[in-house]
């Protein structure tokens, strides 16, 4: 353990000072890098499928469920995909130098508010092994040094994929040390890595509700929480109910196991009876099962094939993660607008209607990182924003919210240039 | 105590009801409360004044310093001022609604990135009562409900100016509950007012560095920390050396118990013999005593009417806050680099050149909230840089950097209007 500590300070302490190098660095050695780096995993597959191979093996063993299973696998296709991710990220514009603001005052101070790293960046992760190949090149691209910590059941796999990143980095100019990997998964690393404020600016938590929470109670530093997401979609009176109700099935059924799945649907009173029955048998087709308030009961069990159930109080705010969804009459969209202040997570929350007033409303008075008029809340993604990749979706009002790109993972400076102003 | 607590819970709960309201009152409504504060404060003069006059008796009898007590006097002339500051926060741009940016994805989504409020900030501070105001507007204006917790010798005062504010704002369509005073000044009610973050957003600390210290490490929810200055100002060995002295002395001596007064002076060794003599008499002038490397006081031990000592370890990267000052030679621009880089707060740091690589490098490589070339590290200060007003300066790196008003006291949301789009 105390070796382990030792080499916990050591590699944060070369996070830190390879991070100063590293803001320098120009974009096309950064690009040319990651252009590196995408090459160098086509290159090692071999190797990496070799180490994830093992992982899957003992994970298997250990009786992981096959939803964990796949995300763990790696296989041919998905090297190439993150390869092709990393060209992505290596193509678009470099955040750093970015001028975002300029003005030169009355005495003629000319003052410019220019882009600059963040530092170091702790990521910790659990499980999907391409987050450790996104967040490092993220972080590279951004010119911040990165201290990764993945979880033990990928631990194979996530060693392989950061030592082919640093290789093929530190190679093409990236100063050594810039990406740092944990190797050892003792729980207890995490609690000083947490602590290690002079070190690492930022840490990112990637992962279920308790590693998060874990990471908000105990770290020291600043921190992105997010990645929890209670979404709803509220179908107003006014709703197209075809629309409403592809939307509905998208949200819920595309991808249930993330974050801006769809968890509940609340609809207004007056449309309940035309719009619930058709969303309810498209969401049985794939096995969806619904649990309603009385309201929504009393329309939905006399239509025959349905999963349904009367919701308890546990239903109302949770994440659920598979194919469940709450559903909720209500009377008025002040009411659901309530029901969202009340339960949401500030993640994703979405209207379905025709009203400009009720969208206009619904928009303004949500308080959430995204609202939606009329579309899924799937699309609540750093790639689908046009921001070209992401690091994480943030559910904190401070510093960034939402999806969480190159920007996102910046600071700023002013620099001031004068001819010898001093204060009157 | 127990009553106190409960009542702390309860403002503080008002406090995040009210803000919710906030954060859609149009900025007609905004701007005229504030002009209503303006108002206010110079009818109620004579009772503000009162408060201030028994605050301040027992401050003096309590052995307060002249300086501290000149922190905490209000007079006619000062209620004035502030009065000003509340019309010039009125006339600024409301941030609230700001569309930050817009774009229309391939798929037809038109995603709209609005400027929201943060929610509830809480303010810690000491001594000066115009904070009182000053922050309470800057919070109202951006939407945020504000919890306030003054110190405990302007307690009276602070009292009167948050009622005289409530009041008027109130009374002008301000939320009833926007503006949180704690009366109590046990120290504890901090301990428990850093822990409730299901109510409060961003806390503030503005005061000495043992007040940072401790809301960095209590606080649960997010903490500005800032207003620690060890500013230093590099003459390189190009500079000019009436502008560098002329810098110097205004960084020094123009108000040496603020954060962005100038701390130590590093002098290019080309240079120093030529401009430490002439910097050193001016100083003198104004009584500076100069805590100097063993070159510099090699080299000004001669010159006569100075207050000079040799420097000890402790004078580096610290903040005298009076008229002291530190003085080393450096060997070349990236010793100085070096120097600031390790000794630094990140707060404001200059150079003196006539040189473009010079300060370009500096410009650049020094990572500090502003950075200047050729102007005093006095003019870090949102007011000077054109913003109106503000809210503290901060040292981090997150969220916000440097001085901060308006908009540094805001989040964002992305608003996403479709018309059925589902993710495919």
């Amino acid at each position: 353990m105390q070796v382990d500590i030792n080499e916990l300070e050591e590699k944060a302490a070369q996070a830190r000072l390879a991070s100063k190098r590293l803001s320098f660095v120009p974009s096309d050695v950064k690009n040319e890098a990651l252009m590196a780096v995408a090459r160098a995993l086509l290159e090692k597959e071999d190797f990496i499928l070799r180490n994830n191979e093992k992982d899957y093996k003992e994970a298997e063993a250990s009786g992981m469920s096959r939803a964990m299973l796949d995300r763990l696998m790696l296989d041919s296709k998905r090297i190439k995909g993150i390869s092709e991710d990393v060209k992505t990220v290596a193509e678009l514009p470099d955040p750093v130098g970015e001028i975002i603001e300029e003005r030169t005052l009355p005495n003629g101070l000319a003052l410019s508010k220019r882009r600059v790293p963040l530092g170091v960046i702790g990521a910790i992760y659990e499980s999907r092994p391409n987050v450790t190949v996104d967040i490092s090149v993220l972080c590279l691209k951004a010119g911040n040094s990165v201290i990764l910590r993945g979880g033990k059941e990928s631990a194979r796999s996530n060693l392989a994929l950061a030592g082919t990143v640093q290789e093929a980095a530190y190679r093409s100019g990236i100063p050594a040390g810039s990406v740092q990997f944990i190797e050892s998964t003792d729980r207890s690393l995490v609690d000083r890595l947490l602590k290690m404020k002079d070190y690492i600016d930022l840490v990112i938590p990637r992962g279920g509700a308790a590693l998060i929470k874990f990471v908000r109670d105990n770290a020291a530093m600043a921190v992105v929480a997010g990645g929890i997401g209670v979404c709803h979609l509220y179908v107003d009176r006014t709703a197209d109910t075809r629309k409403a109700a592809a939307i509905t099935y998208n949200a819920k059924v595309q991808r249930p196991t993330v974050c801006n799945a769809l968890d509940c649907v609340l609809v207004h009173k007056d449309i309940a009876a035309g719009f619930l029955p058709a969303m309810a048998k498209d969401l049985a087709k794939a096995e969806v099962e619904l649990h309603c308030d009385h309201r929504s009961l009393g329309i939905l069990k006399s239509v025959p094939g349905l999963n349904i159930r009367p919701a308890v109080d546990e239903d109302w705010g949770k994440e659920y993660l598979s194919l469940v969804m709450a559903v909720k009459v209500v009377d008025s969209l002040d009411e659901a607008l309530q029901h969202i202040d009340r339960f949401g997570s500030g993640h994703s929350e979405a209207i379905a209607s025709e009203d400009e007033n009720s969208i206009q409303r619904f928009l303004n008075e949500v308080d959430a990182a995204c609202v939606y008029a009329n579309a899924s809340t799937r699309f609540t993604d750093g790639a689908q924003f046009g921001m070209g990749a992401e690091i994480g979706i943030s559910t904190q009002k401070f510093h960034a919210r939402g999806p969480m790109a190159l920007r996102e993972i910046t600071s700023y400076k002013w620099c001031i240039r004068g001819n010898g102003q001093v204060r009157p």
